[in-house]
């Protein structure tokens, strides 16, 4: 008998016929004699009604409320999930997040899980019960409701699996696993059986929105295996687990891009100490997010070019806040770009397998794509291209790192 | 500088405009000096969108998730209630029922309010917020949400009032207070500046629906003063009291009537102890609810006829039952009337003045109105006549016990 955690997203609580599918395969896993936990999110759609709610209210919804307002869609649905449980003869529970507790710290809107109870689940999983647990949402040492950001549920279902030392946790989702790239932009993308947590934290933090990020921090703390499946069959999805030798045979695991970003150059500063610190600190003033960072060496005497990537949605107050410090510093001028797009290739493998850098550079120039940025891991390397490149950048490196073809662990 | 509880209904926060409007309505006290606890309801329809929900999903969905669902609906309209008065620069905060607490007992959809936390409410009010408390809910002693039925938040803000020793409680509704009688059906109805908590309890559990029965019998239980009045505008509307003196100078206070009870009579039942036992017993199994009852004194020698009234929609059930007994009885017939109206006057005054009883059936008599029951309390007397003459009887009443006019204290 295993001990199963259950996640189901939104699209597959999304209506009451999708509530009753999910009673059902809920059900069948507990008549297997499989005991099972299952975490929900909100209706689909309805977290977003209740945002739309509180912005149509107010200019600007405090934290608290915000986070108070928005658990209220799990609260529903896992309601909802106790009632289609009990109705298809499967003793149920439902469980908020201070019913068990889920402890978060106090950061509203993007709280983080400090501690997770078991002593109420495990009671009643002891009486034969379901426990129905919403995802999403917490407690803080206060007893305020907090809530932890976008694909929370993931992290709720990894958490609790944690908790209960849960034999797998399984993300059901309206994708069948995670791929080695796109499927709409690479025809030949493959689902990957096996991924590490690392590689998966990679592709989470480039824009895979197949898991939450946090969710895969928790799985590698913790040792949950993850297995991300579809809610529309019963067909294997994708294990995200432990890093084994096998998983190092494959150097590149999966190409993927990220068209979010802009990129803003600052030409000819001086080449000294704590000028990108002026630069940096104003925009973290601004709580401007900088991903890629890159100094060239300086070719004048004593100047340098600093360029680095923002999201899209901050270019305007990006430059804006780089041109006053800029002119600060003596800049000769600095430059925005809006189309660029960031393409990386992510795998275990490269640890041990050299050339991937250049295998990469030698497909985009063969194909007359110019790199303007590059940032590495060490599984992973990141480019920066023209945003018009992206798809062509993807199927090329997709192909030159042997990904078309059926996928080893 | 006085404690006010206000309480808001479902329409008065049933849309954004409106919830602005009680963040004025609460400011404005606010700014008076006075220190505001605002309790309110799910924003209108919302609770009857949720169970449509429950109902749609099962057959019959259990009474704790039933509870966790519909709770969901004040959960949204505190968040955004207190939203909305920090927007109008007024410092609130929301409470959700475990937060304060407001335990309960367990009894699911009809919870009984057993004690109120005060500890969390005071050291807001100290810290200048204006705590906005989420009505209709509670917790039992295990954690688990209950919910204390139909108009349920009028008692949660008199209990909240009753607990925090407030004032007033004021509660604000889509009417502008209490009337003598229904103004839809006597143009003549005269709001009632002040009413006893005793006759406000007949009247509500004679079928007014301005305030739930549980909320007087609190605000009785504590003395707190209850201020119905409307959410539209900011007069006066009719204050719930202690009885004194002067309202016993009223005989009646009001008229009102019911329509959603049906008769049944058995007809020449043995008149020895036990049958009425036996029928009623069967009743209540049935968990049908019974409320007057009337056995004529024997016509033919151990033979008499017992009548009672059932809620119309339980009357083809209620009439089964009584068959079943009946015929063990050895009845006669039974009979079973749907067309049947219960008109009632209420007043505090009928315990000091005497000769009500005969001026209300020589009223209804001299209209050619049959009495089919009849019952009485201390402070109240109904009739049960035939459904027809419903709004004549009404008018006549209204007219004959001088309540067309402006109406005394």
């Amino acid at each position: 008998m295993a001990l199963i955690v259950q996640k189901f997203g939104g699209t597959s609580v999304g209506t009451l016929e999708r509530i009753r599918a999910v009673a059902q395969r809920v059900k069948q896993t507990v008549e297997r004699g499989d005991a099972v936990v299952v975490v929900v999110s909100a209706m689909s759609g309805e977290t977003n009604r209740l945002v739309k709610l509180a912005q149509d209210l107010v200019r600007e919804p405090s934290g608290r409320e915000h986070d108070v307002l928005v658990a209220s869609g799990e609260q529903v649905s896992v309601a909802l999930v106790a009632m289609a449980l009990q109705e298809a003869g499967c003793p149920a529970r439902s469980f908020l997040a201070g019913q068990i507790p889920i402890r978060t710290d106090s950061v509203h809107s993007r709280a983080r899980i400090l501690d997770v109870g078991v002593d109420e689940l495990r009671a009643a999983l002891a009486r034969g019960e379901v426990p129905v647990v919403a995802g999403f949402q917490g407690v803080d040492s206060d007893g305020n409701i907090t809530t932890l950001g976008r694909g929370g549920s993931d992290t709720t279902g990894v958490a609790i699996a944690a908790a209960l030392k849960a034999d797998v946790c399984e993300i059901f989702t309206d994708v069948d696993g995670i791929y080695t790239t796109d499927p709409n932009i690479v025809a030949a993308a493959q689902k990957i059986p096996r991924i590490s947590y690392e590689e998966m934290l990679e592709l989470a933090s480039l824009g895979a929105k197949v898991l939450q990020t946090r969710s895969v921090e928790f799985g590698m703390k913790y040792g949950v295996p993850i297995h991300v499946r579809s809610s529309f069959d019963d067909r294997e999805g994708s294990w995200v687990v432990q890093e084994d030798e096998a998983m190092e045979q494959v150097v590149v695991r999966a190409v993927t891009y990220e068209r979010n970003d802009a990129r803003i150059t600052l030409m000819s500063v001086p080449d000294q100490p704590g000028v990108a610190a002026r630069v940096f600190n104003a925009l973290s003033e601004a709580e401007i997010v900088v991903d890629m960072i890159v100094q060239n060496a300086s070719r004048d005497r004593d100047m340098t070019d600093l360029t680095f990537t923002v999201p899209k949605s901050n270019t305007t107050e990006a430059l804006r806040i780089t041109e006053l410090v800029s002119s600060q510093l003596g800049s000769k001028a600095v430059k925005a770009d809006r189309a660029i797009s960031k393409v990386s290739v992510v795998g275990v493998g490269m640890r041990t397998h050299s050339g991937v850098a250049a295998k990469m550079f030698s497909t985009l120039s063969e194909a007359g794509i110019n790199i303007q940025m590059i940032a590495t891991s060490e599984i992973k390397i990141s480019v920066v291209i023209d945003e018009a490149y992206t798809e062509l950048a993807v199927r090329l490196l997709h192909t030159a790192f042997g990904l078309d073809g059926p996928v080893a662990n």
